[in-house]
């Protein structure tokens, strides 16, 4: 729906030159990084405080105006498009570290910081915040996705690390989830309800994380498998003795190809497992040899760990370098990325079906994954321009969604619903989603927080 | 409110034996661990599956019969009493272990189950269930209370540890959250928000934890220090540096003394942490040296430890026994528990405060902590039949609770709300208490399910 005038003159009122209905700062926030498209929202906002943002949602809610969070513009489901129109509030000026207490081991930032430039503020601390989705992405951001990522294996998703919240409600009025102590069991756990919604129950106007130390030892390790099973036999393994694991990707053949192309290395193409180590050197070196000793049963070969930062650094880039070399795997596609996370038993069986999936459909793409999680993601390369190719490879990512959720694992391990995947909700929750519908409802009754994302419509509900 | 005759005759139908209104099955169902009272239910059910909770709760919403669910009794707050009369509804007899998946780390329980009777059964698999919160509490119970313990700065709290739930809603419905994947973006994390609910929102009739491997080597350790900030800080150190500790207990002079009258023992009367390291025999011996050079740095007296299982369940008796140790410092007395969770920094002046609080008032009582999480209990011993001194502890355990609040720390780090801390959940939450509200007025619109506790009475939102 377009903004009533009085309700853009009152945003007018209040925010000057920070409100713009322009076409290209509509536009700049009407782009995805995968196929999800969507008209422009009517107008984009740029609020500076808290305040800002309370009195923007008063306003729109009084008006019944939608508004549609925005940071970095990195998510991969379409989360921030604005799909009923309305207000899109860039988040990206309120990208304040507010408070570091090392002895606390505590940040306070605003929800535009991103993690890199947090982890640039923190380094002289010995800490660090180790959430790493791979994009920069705003701290705001990767908790109403609950993001995870490489480091999730060893440190959780952003849901343990984050302490406390503040969050604007639908109305304009303020709360403070979770408090600065470690644990708590001191009433619902709004926190964790916000964390992961998606911008549908509040705004995120500060953030309390959970820092960590900066470990003593890195080091790093490739290792080459002969077959996919074999690379997952050996994930299951690894995490069933209980091996600290730093980190603990699969990529598959296809992946490796395009990091090859990318880098110019020339990494054999089979399935690859990387690896990392974090501690005390003691640790690291235990650790490393333990994990080498299960590789080795599982047909790995020549594997090695290396601990300067520089070796490390050219371990990690084909991985970091993963999506985007992908891409390059045919020029002008775009993707559609799945995410499914299984338990460890069901990885094996469920990487090789999408494999053969894929290969089945005849549709270009990789395969990695967090598989210490048992998240793993297939990128299907489609042409942008194509409605009948990612006709085709939504079809396969529902099928490997289906699949998932046979097993009794989830359609999405970390990068969300937005878009993509709302309409498989009611095959992963059943009832519980009509739950989320009570819950949205009892929270922003005019339904103006990121309309047609996670539950349900309202008029169904 | 007494049950209206027609419920109870619906309830008699569908339980038969399995449902009592005799005097002594509701005494049975009346007590606390502390010094809470209430007067008992006005019956008692023994629900055997998912499907008499729901006919139960189905029966009790629609003539507004208040349900409170009941696992090992051994609560500390009183969370289990019906202080608005109804029926209990005790799940000791849903005692199942349904499945173990040790390939993938999971187990799928009844909520009746005990986690020392989940640890038998497990036993064989090299897995284990870690979270320790004293008592042999249900697992149903330890995920309504969010409890956790001494082994949370290793394993969390229940909340990471639990993967799914099964859980009736207020009417009857059965819903279940969660998957048996590791971890999730799929939506509101329903999960965690029953986790710490105490009943209030649904009961749980299943739960999926997470298991984790039984550590190859364990080691424990104890250690004197002259003073009480010596103590704190050697963990204030300990937890900054990043060594992973298994467990790290304070103990007070006072605890000291209770445990060696109750066990024989000869411990000084000092302040002393009580510490385990688990993992690799590598792993184990590099962090309980580094751990044991902060301990000299910070004064720590003879710090040594033992790896032989007789050795370290000698060393870990004295913390077990604390609690029922201390009550036998004064024959006759119950307890008044306070459960302060605060930042790390805030630790070493939070006790020290306490203390003092201690003396100036002479009340009798020891402290002791799961330090490495910032949370500390007072025992404070009163007299259960002296009015007064029920009521001078309560005033000295709301002095604590509000100075860990205005540190930024909670009332509870891990006992939960229920009777005894309902009256500071304003100071703590503010507008977000509003929010609990219209939740639980979402999932239980007739107040059914534990009335009394977690949130504001329905009649005032």
């Amino acid at each position: 729906m377009p903004i009533p005038d009085t309700a853009l003159s009152q945003l007018r009122d209040l925010l000057g030159e920070r409100l713009s209905i322009t076409a290209a700062d509509r536009e700049a926030h009407a782009g995805s990084e995968t196929f999800h498209r969507a008209p422009p929202p009517d107008a984009v906002a740029w609020p500076l405080s808290t305040e800002d943002v309370s009195s923007i949602l008063a306003i729109c809610n009084a008006h019944g105006v939608p508004v549609v969070g925005w940071g970095a513009g990195t998510s991969l489901e379409g989360h921030a498009l604005a799909v009923r129109g309305g207000l899109t509030l860039d988040m990206t000026r309120m990208n304040r570290v507010l408070d570091v207490r090392a002895g606390d081991m505590i940040a306070v930032v605003q929800p535009g910081v991103t993690r890199e430039d947090l982890n640039t503020e923190l380094r002289a601390t010995g800490l660090m915040f180790p959430i790493d989705p791979g994009a920069n992405a705003t701290l705001g951001g990767m908790a109403a996705t609950r993001a995870s990522g490489t480091t999730a294996v060893r440190y959780g998703t952003m849901r343990p690390n984050i302490l406390a919240l503040e969050v604007v409600l639908a109305d304009g009025r303020v709360i403070r989830t979770g408090s600065r102590a470690a644990k708590a069991s001191n009433g619902y756990d709004l926190t964790g309800l916000i964390v992961g919604s998606e911008g549908t129950l509040g705004i995120i106007t500060e953030l309390t994380l959970r820092l960590h130390g900066q470990p003593e030892d890195v080091a790093a390790g490739v290792c080459a498998f002969p077959t996919l099973e074999d690379a997952v036999n050996c994930v299951a393994m690894t995490m069933q003795a209980g091996i600290a694991m730093g980190r603990i990707e699969f990529m598959d053949p296809m992946a490796m190809r395009a990091v090859n192309l990318h880098l110019g290395s020339d990494y054999p193409l089979q399935p690859h497992l990387m690896v990392e180590f974090a501690g005390s050197p003691e640790a690291v070196r235990a650790n490393a040899a333990a994990f080498g000793e299960l590789a080795a049963e599982c047909e790995g070969q020549g594997f090695d760990w290396a601990t300067s930062l520089e070796e490390r650094n050219r371990l990690w880039a084909a991985r970091h370098a993963s999506y985007w070399a992908a891409l390059k795997l045919r020029p002008g596609a775009t993707g559609v990325v799945t995410d499914a996370c299984v338990p460890m038993t069901e990885l094996p069986g469920q990487v090789a079906a999408a494999a053969a999936d894929m290969e089945a459909a005849g549709i270009m793409g990789d395969i990695v994954g967090h598989v210490g999680d048992g998240n793993f993601h297939t990128l299907l390369l489609v042409d942008p321009d194509s409605p009948e190719e990612i006709a085709a490879a939504k079809t396969l990512a529902r099928r490997m969604a289906e699949r998932a959720l046979a097993v009794g694992g989830t359609i999405s391990g970390e990068h969300g619903i937005g878009l993509g995947k709302r309409d498989l909700m009611a095959a992963e929750h059943g009832e519980a989603w009509a739950v989320m519908a009570a819950i949205k409802r009892a929270l922003d009754p005019n339904g103006i927080l990121n309309p047609g994302k996670i539950v349900p419509d309202q008029d169904a509900g």
